[in-house]
């Protein structure tokens, strides 16, 4: 089959390669591990070469770190509002050895908060692709290291804010005097649910102002040490929810839809009851549909191939 | 001059010996190195050894985490409500192979949150010492790395709270996305105060949920690489100042007294006046006066010295 994009998914940790055909299906993908803070020794040039090797000539789009200070080709950011369309014309073109030509797809910025994503503005629009017909409105959650609370009016990013909560859970239990559990330490449940309502309990306070009491439970007996990391993942996330509802990003009346990993999004689904929320999960991988439709917005795919078929 | 007591502040990372003569004055100061995590290699019977050589007999004291489970001997922690003289009758006596025998105070216990502190019950004995005319009421702030807001009802702490600031500010500026200022990097005033204003502004949904902002700072060229600590330290103080606010341990009505070092109680009233707080400084070390005052009611003193003597 025709080759009609290869679209490349590239972070500080990996580097996702796709090779599209028709209406954008997905004939083949490559994980590999050269993130940008990860390159091999010929550099960024290298990576490219190795994800796309034996691949037809074909246009080239990029998002992610890729496009950061650190990164190939530095983009602006784009403020918000912002959706496929202007992300489409707004994209970086770095032209390549072998003449051809790289388009990198610019971060999204929000004007208002100040905040940044860098990556996430493609996988939401591969979850909004799934709304064409008819403009979606709501919340999207985006968890992880960085997780991404992102307002959608009638299909465009109208704003977001990002809270820490990964990152925060993997310092603290690596680096803290939280830290300190077993290599084998398995998820507990209850310990979860225990910081779930801590969190939920904290009020105005906040749950992160009561980090120490992971350690208190722990030394009064209430906890043991393997059962820590587990209620620390629940005040974290139970923390994030009750920010996220206090600042307006949530609430019971409105669902959430998640964009994920399974795992990660249960864990979330698992805390929102606690809150009265319903969050939806969605398909995991949305960047690869992202990629083809801002390529398509672009003009980058001929006319043809791009279009859906109608059955 | 006779030596009457001999005190020892034993944490993680410090060991500091007094020898006191008659009416609790220091004739003489020792800091060693010795932490309870960085013992030579005779372990804590060396320490001491090192830390009182050519010191009189006369009766020892303790305080600090030596008393914890990772400790010279595990005492349990007294729930509050305590005052000095509960402390003073739940010494835990170790012996010494040389005889002698080693007085520990307990650390204590909030049953209420649940909270514990180890070694500052001593530092607030200390400071409520100033005022034993008339019994104190009020709140008691000890700044640090787990920063300690103190309920104290006529001289007897009623209940306390543990935020785990300084943690959270060396966690996130060694080891997270916001680290990477210059080792030069100096205090920057603008930047400080520019935190405290977020934490404020955050609302109910917290300081905390908001540490990104530091990042999108930088990026969008508000913060310098070099602002971004001062930022991430007013955020993070600014933070704990309103969650205190919001918990109840601190109102603009009611004076707070704090207990720490003089460079860091002028961080933290420097944050206080965007709350209309009032943070009162006191003096730094009030350890060894509180090593003094439950030894005193434990009767290791005899009565005649243990007098503070009229003029």
């Amino acid at each position: 089959m025709t080759t009609r994009l290869i679209g490349l998914d590239w972070g500080t940790t990996h580097l996702r390669a796709y090779r599209y055909g028709e209406a954008g299906a997905v004939l083949e993908h490559r994980a590999l591990s050269y993130g940008i803070r990860q390159l091999p020794s010929g550099g960024f040039a290298q990576a490219f070469d190795e994800a796309t090797a034996g691949w037809p000539n074909a246009p080239v789009i990029t998002c992610g770190m890729v496009g950061s200070r650190n990164g190939w080709r530095e983009t602006p950011y784009l403020d918000t509002p912002a959706d496929v369309s202007r992300l489409a014309h707004a994209l970086t073109p770095l032209s390549l050895p072998d003449g051809r030509t790289l388009h990198l797809i610019s971060g999204l910025r929000d004007p208002e908060r100040p905040d940044v994503m860098r990556g996430e503005e493609t996988q939401i629009v591969g979850v909004l692709a799934q709304h064409a017909d008819m403009p979606w409105s709501g919340t999207l959650l985006l968890p992880g290291t960085h997780s991404k609370w992102v307002r959608i009016t009638e299909g465009v990013v109208t704003g977001f804010a990002t809270m820490m909560t990964g990152e925060l859970y993997s310092l603290l239990s690596r680096h803290s005097i939280l830290g300190g559990a077993s290599a084998e330490a398995a998820h507990d449940d209850t310990a979860f649910q225990q910081g779930v309502h801590a969190a939920r309990d904290s009020g105005a306070a906040g749950g992160l102002s009561n980090l120490f009491s992971a350690r208190a439970l722990m030394l009064d007996g209430a906890l043991t040490s393997d059962a820590v990391p587990s209620y620390l993942s629940g005040l974290l996330i139970g923390d994030e929810l009750r920010a996220a509802i206090a600042a307006g990003w949530a609430d019971a009346a409105l669902p959430v839809q998640m964009v994920g990993s399974a795992a990660l999004c249960q864990r979330y689904a698992d805390a929102a009851g606690v809150f009265g929320l319903r969050l939806r999960p969605a398909p995991e991988n949305t960047t690869a549909q992202g990629l083809w439709q801002v390529a398509t917005a672009a003009g980058l795919i001929d006319h043809a191939s791009a279009r859906v078929p109608t059955p």
